[in-house]
C-alpha cells in the first residue's frame, strides 16, 4: 500500500530518526572493556527520566510485563497482601499476575473510565493497623481507557495512615510522557518499557526502584533468577549485565535519553498535554465522548473514544488500517467494540496528530458515524495554532 | 523538534521503507562478475516506466539537470536551432542551458500558469519547411507552477508538419507519477531523476532515448565525455559503467522499480490524480486559486497555490517549516512570494496529504490568510472517502 | 579506531546484511490484522531449525537465560528432582538457576574441558526406579570451554532405563550451527537465543518444546506469568502475543530464517565444521592446546584455547580489543586467565576466520607467546583451500 | 554466500559504521532555511582535507570523472595546449577526455609502473617560452598500477620555468589517504570523489580549486552548465546548490569529515603507509613483484601485484570473489591479466588487511601460484606488530 503507515496505537510509538540511525549497528561484545562507557550513562539517564534520585534502575531484555513481574518477585513473598484496583485491561492484567504469583490480592473494581480509588485505598490503609498490606499498586495511566490516576494522592494516603507498604506504579504508558516524580511521590517500584515514551522498539523493560524496595528484596521469598535484582546489581555496578543484554536497543536508548534531555522533561509533558488537548477538542467537535469519565481522568498519552450505539469500534479500527494505512487502537476486554483509541505519546507533533484525526474522521464516516468532515481536524489545528508551545526544544 | 518532518516539496519525495532498507548497504565492487545481475534488470525496468520499447535508458550519477545536458550534448551540435517555450523556473533553466551550449534557441514565452503553446509550436514547425529546427523541447510538468503540458499534442504537431525534429521532454516531475508514453508519443529524449516519482534520494539522472536519438548521436558535434552515450553504451551492454556508478542508489532503484511494477503504472497515475484532486478541492474550500490557469494545466504531482495580495508566500513556507516541521515548496522566480507549493508525488497516501493540508491551514491562518479551519482538510478527506480508489496494489 | 571491529566472541555473532536491512524498520502495530502473516511463519520456521516436528516454539522478549527459566517454571514444580552436570560457566549458571528455583538438584561436577557424563547419567537413571528424577539437563555446547556434549547419548540412556524424565537441552550456542535434532533425540525443552546461530541481535529467547513438555506444563506448580506457556499458546495460536513483542527482531528473524533455509541446515553444519577445523589446525600450528580435552568434545562453534603458564589470557583479549579492534572471548570462572576464546559461529566465512587468527597471532606474540608468525593463519587457509566445501548455498 | 563480503578494490572503499548510520535518512528539503547549517560546514571541512586555504571546493552529484570534466571545461578553452602523461588506465582516460574536449594535448607515454615524468615536464615547460601550455596534468595516484607521482616536483618544475600554466591533479585515489597539499604545492584543480579516502558511497565528485583557477574560469570558453563554477558559486555562497544535491551523501560526508578530523590527516597518512608496508612485505614474502617499478613509485593506497608468467590474474580475482567472497581489483588495459590489485585505502585496519592477504594467498595457491601458506600474512602481521602506530585516534 503506497505511502507510510501511520502509527497511532498507544505503543509501540514512532521511533525518532536519530534513534533509528543509532540502532543500525553491527553487533558488539557486551564484555568489552569499553562497554561500561555506554551502560553507566544509561542507568544515570534513566534515573533522571524516572526522577529517581536515590534508588536505581534495572534494564531487562523483556517487555513491561517482565518489569511488573520483577517488581513483584523481588520485593514480595507468596501470600503477602497487596492492595490493587481494576478499571481497564492493563490494571486487570497486573491483578491477574499478582494472583498467579500467590499474592493475597485485595482488589477494588471501579468503573472503567475512572482510575485508582484513592479514597478507598486511604480507608483500607487507615484500617490496616497491623500493616498486613505489603504493597499498594497504582496503574498510573490505564492504556485501555485513557485514564490517568493520582499517584501523589495514593502517596498522601499512605503517609496519612503512616503505612509502610511499598508503592508500586505501572508507568508503562506515562513515564517520559506525562508528569511522574518517583522520588517526590515515594514510589518504590516504577515500571516502564522501551516502546512508549522512550520512543524505542519494544524489547526493554525498565524497573526503577527505591532504596526501600532494594531493602525489601533482601527478605522477599519469591523465586527469581532472570529478573533477580541481586544478579543485576552485581553486574550493573561494573557496567555489565548478568546475561547478554540487547545491545542494539541500548545504543538506541542512549540517543533516546539524549533527545529527552535535549527537549526537557517538562517541555515534553507540556507538548503531550497540548497535543492531547487538540485530540479532545476534536472529539468534542465530532460530538463524541471519551471513555474517561471526567476531566481529571483524561490521559495526555492516549484517548479512548466511545462510538455511538450500534457501531462496532473494532470495525473502525480495521477499516482505518486497511483503507487508510493508519493504526489506531482497538477496545480491549470490557470496552471491546465500544471504543477506539488514539495513542498520542512519544515522538509526535501537531501535523502527525492532524493526520491521525483525518484518518479517524474518514473511517468514522465510512463506518456510518455522522461526524462533520473537517470538524475534528479543524478544532485540533486551531487549538495548536493558538495555544502556547513549550519553549522550542534544542534536540533534533 | 519533536516528531517527524513532513516532506511535501515537489521532490525530493518520501522514500519508501523498502527502498530505504535496500540502500542500507555495505559498498560493493562495481566490476564484480555478478554486478550485471543487478544492472541489466534496472535498464529493463526503467524502460518499462518510461514506456520506452525500442530505445534505451542511461543512468548517470547526476541530478536531472545532468540528464538535460546529456540530451543536448549527445544529439545536437552547436548552432542547431531548437524550439523551446518558457513558463516557469524549470522551463526557464532548460532554455538557459540550451543558450549556454550555443544552440540557436527559438523560445516562446507564455504566461506562467499555462504550458507548452502547442499551436505556436505547430505553426513554427509547419513554417519550417527546410527543417532547420533540430529539436523541440517540452517541459512535461513545470514544477514551479504546477502545470502539465500536452506532449502528445506536440507529437501531433510534428507529425502534422511531417517534421523530423527530435522531441525532448523534461519529465523530471512527471515520469513514474503521471501518464507518460515515450514510445507512443515518439519522444526521443526523456529526462528524469531519481528523487521524484522514482522515490529515491537525489543522485541519479535518467535519460531515456529513442533509436532516432541514438542515431543523431553519431553525428552530433558537441563535446561530451562524462555524459557520452558511446562510453555508456559500450559499458552498459555488458552490465557495467564507464566510471564508478552510485551502487547504493542502484540497489535502491531495484526495489523502487519493484514497487512501481507491483502497484502498476496505471494505478500509480490514478492514485496521483485522486490525491491531487483532494488538494485542489482543499484549495477551493479555502477560497484560494491555483497558479495553473485552467483545469487542463492542472498537475497531478504538484500544486502551486496563489496567496492573497499582501501576503508573502515565502513567509508561509518558512513558518510551516519552523513551527510545524513541514516542508512546503516556495515560489520561484516570477512567482516568488506569490505562490506556495504542495508536492503530491511519489510515496504518498491520503493521510499524508491531510497532514500537508493541516500544516498549510495552520500556516495560512497564522500568517493572516482567513481560511476556515478544517475546510481544506475536510474537503479533501471527503473526496478521498468517496472517490474510487485504484485496485489495491500488491506492493508493500 | 579506524576500520571495522572484528567480532569473534561466541555470541552475539555477526548480523548478515540482509537481516540488518530488515531490522531497519519503522514501528508497527502488533495487533494489526496483518501481523499474523509475519508471526505464524516464524513459528513454523523456527520449528524447522530445531527439527521439532510435533511440538511448538515460544518466542520471548528475553535472553536465552529467560528461556532457561521458562523451561523450568513451566514444566517442573518446586522440590522436583533434576539431574544436572557442571563443566563450565554456563552449565554452572543453569545449575544455579535450578537451585534458586527450589529444585532438588542432583549435580555431577566433571572436569572443565569435558562434557555431560553420559555414563553417570545412565547409571543414575537406571538406579532411579521410582522415577523421582523429573528432568535431565544437558548443556549441548558449553560456550565457556568449547565443549559439545552428546545429547543423543543421554536420550539413549533415558530410553535404556525406560525413564520418563523430561530432557532439557541448552542449545544457545549450538542450535542452528551444529547438528541438533529435537524430534529424533526426544528433547522436551530446547533453549536457544537470537544472538548466536540465528544471527540476530540479542533480545529474543527461544524455547522449543515437545508435546510431553506441554503436558507437563498442565500440572507444574511453579509460579509463572511472563514466561507462561498458557498465555503464549492462547495468543500465539492466533498469531499474536500476550504482551508487546519485539517486532523489530521478529522482522529480522524472518530474514534470518530465510537465510538458514536457503543455505540449508546441513550445509550450515558442514560450514561450521570446516571453519572450526581450520581454527583447530591453527591452534596446533601455534603449538597450543584447546581446553576441550578430546576430539569428541571439540565444539564447532567456539574454541577455548589454553595459553602457556605465566601468561594471562585476559590480557591477550584486552590487547586484541584495544590494539587490533578485535573482540575475542575471555576465560570465565575456573578458566579465567587460562583460556581465550574464538567464537566461530553464525554468519562467517574463511576470510573472516583468517582475520580472527591474524588478530590472535599478533596479540599472542605481543603478549609474549612465541607462536610462529603466519603459522596459524597458514594452516587454516590451507585447510580451507583443500577441504571440500558444502554445495554452494543459494542464500545471499 | 555466508559471511561478509570483503571489499579490497581501490574504491569504492568500506564505509564506516558512523557514516552508514548517518546516511540512513529520510529525505529532506534542499531549500530549507536550515540547510546551509549542513552545507557551509562541508565546504569548510573539504578544504581542510584538500589543504586548500585560499580557494574553494565544489561538490557535484557525479563520479570523479565528472570532476575531471569540470576542471577542464571551466578553466580551459578548446584548442588550449595541455601537458599530460600516460602510464595507466586512469591517466589514459584523462588524456582521452582532454582530447575529446578538443584540447591540444602534448602527451608523454611512460612505462606503466612509473609515474609522471617530472624531468620531461620540466624540459617542456622550460622550452615553452611563449607559455602556450595552459595546464599541466598530474595523476597523483595511478590506481591501475599502484603508482604515486611527485606533485611537488611538478610544481617545482613550473616554478623553475616561471611558467604560469595551471596545475591539475587527479587525486581521486590519494586525497584524504596520502599526503596532498593543495596550497603548498600550488595545485589549481584537485579532483577527488566520495568513494575512496572519503569513505562514502560513490556519487559525489569533488573539485577543489585555487583562486587562479577561479580567475581562469572567467575567460574559459568551453561550454558548461551542469559543472559550471558560476552557477555553483552563486548558490553555494548561500549554502544551496543550483540543482538538487545528493542530500543523503551530504549527511554522510558530514560524519566522514568528522572522522577524518578526529583521526587527523597526518595520522591517516601514517596509517595508510603502515598498512601498505605490510602488504608490500607480504608481496616480498610471496616472492612476487609489484607493478610499480621502484620504491619511490609505491602507492600507499593500492598495490598492483604482478603474477608469474602463464597465470591469468583475472582468474585469481574471479576466484577470490566466487570462492572467498573477497573483491580484489583486476588488471586494466595494458596490465590486464598481468596484475591483480589490493586496495588498501579508507576505513581499514590491520586485521582487515590480513583478511585480504589471506584471501589472496588462498586464491594464488588455488590458481597455481606457489606461494608459501601463511608467508604473506605472517610478514604483514609481524610488520604491524612491530611498527610504530600513529597516536591513537579519538574518532570512532
Amino acid at each position: 500500500m503506497a505511502g507510510f503507515n501511520h502509527l497511532f496505537v498507544p505503543g509501540p510509538t514512532n521511533v525518532p530518526e536519530a534513534v533509528r540511525q543509532a540502532m543500525n549497528v553491527a553487533m558488539e561484545d557486551m564484555r568489552a572493556a569499553t562497554f561500561p562507557e555506554l551502560t553507566l550513562g544509561l542507568f544515570a539517564g534513566l534515573k533522571q527520566v524516572f526522577r529517581n534520585e536515590t534508588g536505581r534502575v534495572f534494564i531487562y531484555p523483556s517487555s513491561g510485563t517482565g518489569a511488573w513481574e520483577s517488581a513483584i518477585t523481588n520485593t514480595l513473598s507468596p501470600g503477602d497482601r497487596v492492595l490493587m484496583s481494576r478499571f481497564g485491561q492493563f490494571s486487570h492484567l497486573w491483578v491477574d499476575m499478582a494472583e498467579r504469583f500467590g499474592m493475597d490480592v485485595d482488589v477494588t473494581d471501579v468503573e472503567w473510565g475512572t482510575g485508582v480509588p484513592v479514597e478507598i485505598y486511604a480507608e483500607k490503609l487507615a484500617a490496616d493497623k497491623e500493616h498486613r498490606i505489603k504493597a499498594v499498586f497504582v496503574t498510573h495511566n490505564e492504556t485501555a481507557t485513557g485514564v490517568t490516576s493520582d499517584v501523589a494522592g495514593v502517596r498522601k494516603a499512605l503517609d496519612a495512615a503512616g503505612h509502610p507498604a511499598l508503592l508500586f506504579v505501572d508507568g508503562v504508558s506515562s513515564i517520559g510522557s506525562i508528569d511522574f516524580r518517583q522520588e517526590e511521590w515515594g514510589v518504590d517500584c516504577a515500571v516502564s518499557g522501551s516502546q512508549k515514551g522512550f520512543m524505542l522498539p519494544a524489547g526493554l523493560g525498565f524497573l526503577s526502584v527505591s532504596q526501600k524496595a532494594l531493602a525489601a528484596a533482601k527478605t522477599a521469598k519469591h523465586f527469581r533468577c532472570y529478573f533477580s535484582f541481586d544478579d543485576m546489581i552485581r553486574a550493573n555496578d561494573t557496567g555489565y549485565f548478568p546475561y547478554t543484554p540487547a545491545t542494539q536497543l541500548l545504543r538506541g536508548l542512549r540517543v533516546s535519553l539524549d533527545l529527552i534531555a535535549g527537549e526537557g522533561l517538562d517541555n515534553i509533558f507540556a507538548r503531550h498535554h497540548r497535543l492531547a488537548e487538540g485530540v479532545r477538542k476534536a472529539v468534542d467537535a465530532w460530538g463524541l465522548k471519551l471513555c474517561a469519565k471526567e476531566r481529571k481522568w483524561h490521559s495526555d498519552t492516549v484517548s479512548a473514544i466511545l462510538v455511538p450505539e450500534g457501531i462496532d469500534s473494532a470495525e473502525i479500527v480495521r477499516h482505518a488500517y486497511r483503507k487508510y494505512n493508519t493504526a489506531l487502537g482497538v477496545g480491549l476486554n470490557k470496552v471491546a467494540g465500544k471504543v477506539f483509541r488514539i495513542g498520542h505519546l512519544g515522538w509526535l507533533n501537531e501535523v502527525m496528530i492532524c493526520g491521525a484525526l483525518s484518518a479517524a474522521e474518514m473511517s468514522l464516516r465510512d463506518c456510518g458515524v455522522k461526524v462533520t468532515p473537517g470538524s475534528g481536524v479543524g478544532a485540533a489545528l486551531e487549538h495548536y495554532r493558538l495555544s502556547d508551545r513549550p519553549a522550542i526544544a534544542k534536540a533534533a
